[in-house]
């Protein structure tokens, strides 16, 4: 395996440019809501801070950008990190990736990974919660690509999920048919709460150690995993983003994201080797909501 | 190593007995709170559920009781557990405990194991919540007791951290000089979080394991771990009770409840093992706080 600098840059890069791209059309929707509840809230904005991931022997690196939204009239809490990691792997890290038997790992303790990661919390509890991440991660013996994307409503609505998954479907399709089937059966398993035995949401879809060999088709699956993640999403917050809604609505809410919170810090791979690997808490943990219960 | 039957049942009813010892106080402390902030509100009631632990192909498995005393004047969510739980150990807890390095774990799989469980979420952010608990646990190779109880106040005072350990340290020294320091040690090292590196409260006493191969003097030790409780922590709560608070200590309270809530989803060792031994999830997660926070 080489050190793969171009083809690190590129992901890298791509990465950035989703994030530009998904923030831009997240503030639009802020300033487009301009009649229904919480329209006479100011639009919410983005903030951007580094992240830094700490090495323990003081050498670089890497870290990220963390964006969040706070407070806005659509988004309660809406995070879009990206970030570059690198150096050498941890034990419990490496265990972790070790478990799931990927080949190739035993030829060094050196990693590089970038990736972006969204998880919105919505104000409005007929607005479904939605996460996506994708990620590129790069060993001495190996490559590969992660990703999906998951829907998560407190309020289910059929047609939101109907058009959610279509969505997808027609964004992978053109990777092969078997494609949709294979994440969206990963997503059903991956997006399991086994002490709830239940989904954590409607589903969606999932990969990981993603490496056919060919590098290039391989990145341009990843990408289309995060592109979809638009249209698949923001017709679904037009659509229900003016709904009035009740106190009872809203406390169902946040009982559900108690659930996302349990699955996210019990089971979530990002958030673990995320803790694992040193990277800056708030950031790993970004995907955490705003406000939640437990009854 | 015999059945011990007679131990096991002498300590699952010490156990409850503690228990009931508890909610009665608890209850008065929701009764005498006549003045101050809530103070209108009507005195709090425990509510109590039997669980079920399931042992996956339908097999006697055990249970417990969960009382729970929810918007209490003083107490916002509080709930005490007791369970006996048995049956076969499976892979994931079996590997949890093994890791630890436990001797006498491959004499079997067969499991027995009892013991109470606390926490309490205050409603005012000026009283500091708390976490006890004491369990036996029995495998055909080996016993051990655990158990400990930890002070976390989202807004610190020195007095009470004091008179906490203090309180603490009077019940352990009669089994020795060195208890108090030993467990307070241990504390320190398994109440900490590492992703924030930061104690999670301001301490207490924690041990596991316990097994000096004399089970009297272990459940000694271990019944004035849970004996300590209510001395150490109902003054604080009455020493607080009054106090006014502001909006922005409500708030503190609730960042730190996610805290909270982190730590216990991600390091708790009797989370994990409930968890991934089938145990009502509900009564698992019982610690989890009524609302909680992160910014």
């Amino acid at each position: 395996m080489t050190a793969m600098d171009s083809e690190k840059a590129r992901a890298a890069n791509w990465f950035r440019q989703l994030r530009d791209e998904i923030t831009r059309a997240f503030e639009q929707l802020e300033d487009s809501h301009e009649m229904g509840p919480l329209s006479d809230f100011a639009p919410g904005r983005f903030d951007m801070e580094k992240t830094q991931r700490s090495s323990g022997d003081g050498s670089d690196a890497g870290g990220g950008e963390m964006c969040v939204l706070r407070n806005g009239r659509v988004f309660e809490k809406v995070g879009v990190n990206v970030s570059v990691v690198y150096g050498t792997l941890g034990e419990t890290a490496r265990r972790a990736v070790a478990s799931r038997g990927v080949p190739g790992m035993d030829a060094g303790l050196e990693f590089w990974a970038s990736g972006i990661s969204l998880v919105a919390h919505m104000q409005n509890p007929h607005v479904p919660a939605v996460h996506m991440n994708t990620r590129m991660f790069w060993t001495p013996g190996t490559w590969w690509f992660g990703g999906g994307c998951d829907l998560n409503p407190s309020i289910e609505y059929e047609d939101d999920t109907r058009h959610f998954h279509a969505t997808i479907k027609a964004h992978l399709d053109g990777h092969g048919d078997d494609q949709y089937p294979r994440l969206k059966k990963w997503a059903d398993e991956y997006f399991h709460i086994p002490h709830r035995n239940r989904a954590r949401g409607v589903g969606g879809i999932f990969m990981d150690d993603q490496n056919t060999g060919d590098w290039e088709a391989d990145f341009a699956l990843t990408r289309d995993i995060g592109k979809c993640l638009l249209p698949a999403y923001v017709p679904l917050v037009k659509r229900r983003r003016t709904m009035d809604w009740s106190e009872s609505d809203k406390e169902k809410q946040l009982v559900y994201r108690g659930l996302y919170a349990e699955y996210n810090l019990v089971y979530d791979r990002g958030t673990k080797f995320g803790l694992a690997s040193g990277h800056d808490a708030n950031a790993v943990l970004m995907s955490l909501p705003p406000i939640a219960k437990w009854i």
